[in-house]
């Protein structure tokens, strides 16, 4: 790929989640009041800014390391250990934003996890949880044969996108969830399309269309790095083990 | 991959999709009244079976048709039309399950297309149009050459897996904001879980498993053609062309 468009491409991917994430501040701050870690509202709005930027901005930053065609050169080390923080603060962020949600429940009493859109929060951030480890245990921790490695790589690939569409779903339902929350007693209601409703919508579908970019990223070949005839998908990284 | 194993899982993904419509039908019939195509609400409950059998099931059953190994074989044209014909069957459904909604919303004056469910489930209709028109035009009729097809190959496969992403992420949410309207005056709010929550919950992640078991093989090198040397990505379909 020429380096001009590659240039331009990680120019227009950054700007993308930085605004669904700065969308996302936005809604929370004018139409919901702002941010507190006090157990009220305040303490919900986190929830929604902590979600998108953990479980989809972070993430996809993360998962997107080895893209750079800086990491196909040079040791792995240190593009491994980037990949695997990277993920670390991201699943820090997301345990920050369930946090938020269940301080928020725990105070209003109000029940937890009863929703669609929960159940499949929840189990998002679980697969997360276990492919993070996987990952570290299996490719940054040195004890892992190569044919380990070789067999959990594509399993590992697969999950890593899986796990960003899931939570792309678990954002669409929330912000909708949310939407019809926020707005059921407004005297414009969320039918009549009201400026909170284009906006949240807009996140949403902003949200999409950043994550499908991702996941178009991180499948197409040319994003690759190139193959020289020997495979590099299983090399070890802290010490060589056959 | 061993025979036996093959089929068996062809068996469980059957078993998997069929039980999402009829969790679907049994959702809408037990706890809904049912069925009619009148206007009324019961012309609604027809909307989310048709989707979830249209752009779930037979989506995925038309995206795997190049899985079985029978199709590896011999001519390719009578597996691209089974593939276009099952797309269209997927797409024939899907449009009922839309117009199921709009008719039933007409009927009863209630707004069309305000709620990111519905933004998110009429721009992936758009796109699955999109797709099947340029797949017809493509990869069916005899014009385009083999440069243009295998341009268009990687896109047309990333689409197609993304479609049925975005269709699980319509799901989801839409079954979310089911449960809300339906369980609001209901004398077990959907908050304590009532037999249909848990219910419709329990399909909504069945389809999440079913998408991502359909996701997983299409993207599995065990369950692609093997390579023998030639590309076979270009053939073209009604006359050979260079």
């Amino acid at each position: 790929m020429a380096e001009g468009r590659f240039y331009l491409s990680v120019l227009a991917l950054s700007s993308l989640g930085f605004m669904c994430v700065l969308f996302t501040v936005y809604w929370m701050w004018s139409w919901h009041g702002g941010f507190a870690w006090d157990g009220s509202i305040l303490t919900f709005n986190c929830h929604p800014v902590l979600m998108v930027a953990g479980m989809v901005v972070v993430y996809s930053a993360a998962s997107l390391v080895y893209r750079l065609p800086q990491s196909w050169v040079g040791p792995k080390l240190p593009w491994k250990i980037a990949h695997a923080s990277l993920h670390l603060l991201a699943f820090i962020l997301t345990v920050l934003g369930l946090v938020a949600v269940f301080r928020y429940h725990n105070n209003q009493h109000i029940a937890n996890l009863y929703s669609l859109h929960s159940w499949l929060g929840i189990t998002t951030v679980f697969f997360f949880a276990c492919q993070w480890l996987l990952g570290f245990a299996v490719f940054l921790l040195p004890w892992a044969s190569l044919w380990l490695r070789s067999l959990l790589k594509p399993v590992h690939v697969f999950f890593g996108a899986s796990i960003l569409a899931l939570a792309m779903a678990s954002v669409i339902s929330g912000i909708n969830e949310k939407l019809f929350f926020s707005l059921k007693n407004a005297t414009r209601p969320y039918s009549s399309l009201p400026g909170e409703a284009v906006f949240a919508n807009g996140t949403g579908m902003l949200v999409v269309a950043f994550g499908l970019l991702v996941l178009y990223i991180l499948q197409a070949s040319s994003w690759k790095r190139p193959q020289v005839g020997i495979t590099t998908e299983g090399q070890p990284l802290l010490r060589e083990r056959e």
